[in-house]
């Protein structure tokens, strides 16, 4: 496409974390959130990358997330931690809590953090990538402002809230990152803007049915919850367990105070060195990708691949050839 | 309908009981799984209940579940714990791991027990039941044999890998219980006898078209997980991270077996009066209920439920008015 330049990784990074600079961030913490950006991008979440940078330095400018603020720790006992995001950058408040949990994982076997008050972090995958890359299992999720219907329902209470499992791999890892909508807006604005259908339903029309097209969706406001009933049931229960442990705002308050923000947030890590099989965690590991690889096309032409397999294809392509960027995001990121 | 009687609840599980001793259950574990199947059936899950129990029987009967093994720990640390199942009573290796895992959570705020080498647990929410009525929030899932093909291929690699969350609410709680596959096989069965269609499509008739006809899915074996690439990714992490935590089989080694045996599952329990926001808990998940409650009907006629509000009006009404029970299963069962 001739509006997508390259832009190379450490070039991206730079420039994000000069932006930060000026908007008052820590020469480390601009680094650190600099980086979250930068790696979304490689990785290939643009959306959660280079695209939704200018967003999160409008939130900065706008106070709803503050650069200097920390999460501290509000109550817990041993394994299980509580900690206030204290409305800091969402990525940086979601980094800190990866790492609390690993730390108590590795006294105790398991471990939870769960954060209040923090702001939107950006892409959930990146803190199992973090995780995994020390060695832990991870488990995290979010939640969000509503928006989408539960099963039966016509507005939008629940939110997709993001579901994030990984486990190290090889030298990479296996790492789920699944919002509990089947699709996300941004990737229905994308097919909507070519005139394409979404492969099956992901919400309603506006007369209340199920459709394939995503600027009907679009236009309803009514997207799908993967699995119907069972991602409704789902979302409901990772928002309870998020405003819960976190003592944080569910869903429902959020989407109170009209804007994204005080989300709350659960970080699990494991410590794979404490288990007994702990020497043939990649045996096992590989006999499953195999078995999962062996499998037979079904003509579709859906690639069989492992959650985080594409991430690290994407990932060393960008590495080499540049991370594609809109040139008009570009144009608007230099302009910050 | 003609051929369904009801039967009492203190009935039908000592009918159980009397059947599990004379199969050489002590009388402690008899009552246990004989309540176990019992709730089941009083909760509306017969499919997992008065239904399933002769084949629990004749598992018995062939040596796959063996009556008097007991689970035994192998390893872990702290709030993480790994258990053998030894190939004993599914239900009651994972009430077992179910109350250790709370043991453990009440020590370390939060805590998981993973259990290698165990049976069927016959339906995994009984035990999130278990550990909500303690006051404990909970998370388990199992491992299942390959009965689902994952997204984008032809054959059966993945299991269906139930997930369960609860947490105590009122005087009862909130419970979900999903498999990743859209249907079960049971749930099909079922229509398919009536020749109705599914409410959306639950898997691929022998063309590779995605269908409503529960008879074509049956035939072609090939259903649909939840959310299709993203519940396909679900039930493959699942599966690892059973396997991996309890040094146990993979959905890959159990379909080896032919034979469902030998499962992994992860229990994990989080103590919620360790929480700084414990007395206002009630507070938080009543305003969850009521926003999600308030939501208006989309004019499906699908009632706006929380996850296992209809378990508990299913509950009540059965208590009352007796199980409803196949009047044939019923003759089989007294014969055992």
């Amino acid at each position: 496409m001739q509006d997508e330049i390259r832009i190379g990784y450490n070039e991206l990074k730079s420039v994000f974390y000069d932006i930060l600079c000026k908007l008052g961030f820590t020469n480390e913490k601009a680094e650190a959130c600099a980086t979250v950006f930068a790696n979304n991008s490689l990785d290939g979440v643009y959306t959660h990358g280079v695209n939704r940078f200018p967003r999160f330095v409008q939130n900065v400018k706008d106070g709803v997330v503050i650069a200097d603020n920390e999460p501290v720790k509000t109550g817990g006992t041993n394994a299980l931690e509580q900690w206030d995001g204290q409305l800091g950058p969402g990525p940086l408040n979601a980094m800190v809590c990866t790492d609390r949990a690993i730390e108590l994982a590795k006294q105790n076997g398991i471990a939870c953090v769960a954060l209040a008050n923090t702001n939107h972090w950006m892409r959930g995958g990146a803190y199992a990538w973090q995780a995994t890359k020390k060695g832990f299992a991870f488990i995290c999720w979010t939640n969000t402002i509503a928006n989408m219907p539960a099963w039966g329902a016509f507005d939008s209470r629940l939110g997709n809230n993001p579901l994030i499992m990984g486990i190290p791999y090889k030298d990479e890892a296996i790492v789920l990152d699944m919002a509990i909508s089947q699709f996300s807006y941004g990737a229905m604005e994308k097919l909507a803007m070519k005139n394409k259908q979404l492969e099956v339903p992901g919400g309603f029309n506006e007369s209340g049915e199920m459709t394939k097209d995503p600027q009907e969706i679009i236009k309803s406001n009514r997207s799908l919850p993967v699995g119907y009933w069972k991602g409704s049931g789902l979302s409901l229960l990772l928002d309870i367990l998020a405003a819960v442990l976190s003592g944080g705002k569910s869903t429902s308050q959020v989407t109170e105070q009209k804007s994204e923000s005080a989300l709350s947030q659960v970080f699990i890590a494991i410590d794979l060195q404490s288990l007994h099989n702990f020497p043939s965690i990649n045996l096992i590991l590989n006999n499953i990708i195999t078995d999962y690889h062996a499998a037979s096309p079904d003509g579709s032409g859906n690639a069989i691949l492992f959650p985080g397999e594409r991430v690290v294809q994407t990932r060393k392509q960008n590495l080499v050839e540049g991370i594609p960027v809109n040139s008009k995001v570009w144009e608007q990121i230099q302009s910050l």
